[in-house]
């Protein structure tokens, strides 16, 4: 649960952020920036700020923006009937995101994480992506990322979007946003 | 035909607009910019540079420079066996973008066509789309697109390209890009 002022002002700082960057977005899209806090009502350490382009059947297109030090907790898109799970291309574009992956773990990684929501980070190689640096996904993959010392804005072009299916590793998360009247 | 030097000179010239719009782009993404004349060796007029960012089976990403004035002309993309035809969606970052549809003819259109191609442009319905608009396009649609008077960057999300699969209106038009040697 986040309260409206706390919903307002990350709305705010991801208008300012991708204005700084030189991002246009209409006046509609800066009305509906989600602001995810994942039901953890954390969200200066865990939390993500999207606008949506376009999600059609067949191909999504977001921005993404982290602010220095957000996390977005880590999770997986599954297949569901016949359909592949999303793939998705996450590419940098200002500041600097790191991206966690399944494989060998990363020795000193940059991420950090909460200690308390320790166990729900479980996979830690590292990919460092700077401005115009990108990652692409395969369907199912684990994955979390962090924004950087100066957050980050991150467009992540894929194909469908159905955040409701996604599964995240911290049984606690609820990915719907859920705003207090 | 293009020659060495004028694909190199288009080269640096969409470098040099994608960096005055604050979007960075890898050395390796610098140096293989595509510069499309359509095989009709008039690039200011007719031309597009394309940054293809990802480009996998289900969904791609590029970044689309138009400079002042420049088109690209009419095409669509066909369903091929039991795929249906690529869906894009075009959202301005900078400049102004000119789009055209099947629909009424627009009045006193802002585009404007070489005389002796005007045959070749036969969609008329006009799209003006501003940095921040964006517009998508079913498959097998006709359209074509212009920059406006400062030129135009454009991404463009979409489905899987298979840009050797375009249907021109214009019979002499040769996708694929051939450089003088």
């Amino acid at each position: 649960m986040i309260t409206r002022e706390e919903f307002a002002r990350a709305q705010e700082r991801t208008a300012a952020t991708l204005a700084a960057a030189g991002i246009v977005i209409t006046p509609e899209e800066r009305a509906s920036i989600e602001v995810a806090d994942f039901g953890l009502n954390d969200l200066e350490r865990i939390g993500l700020e999207i606008i949506v382009y376009v999600n059609t059947d067949r191909c999504c297109a977001k921005e993404l923006v982290l602010f220095p030090g957000q996390i977005c907790p880590q999770h997986r898109h599954p297949s569901i009937d016949l359909e592949p799970g999303k793939e998705e291309t996450f590419r940098c574009r200002a500041g600097q995101v790191y991206l966690y992956l399944p494989g060998e773990a990363t020795p000193n990684p940059k991420g950090f994480v909460p200690a308390e929501r320790a166990d729900a980070f479980t996979v830690w190689n590292e990919v460092i992506l700077n401005p115009g640096e990108q990652y692409t996904l395969l369907p199912d993959t684990w994955h979390w990322f962090q924004g950087g010392p100066e957050g980050a804005i991150v467009s992540e072009f894929s194909t469908r979007s159905r955040d409701d299916a996604d599964i995240f590793q911290d049984m606690q998360i609820q990915r719907a946003p859920e705003v207090a009247e």
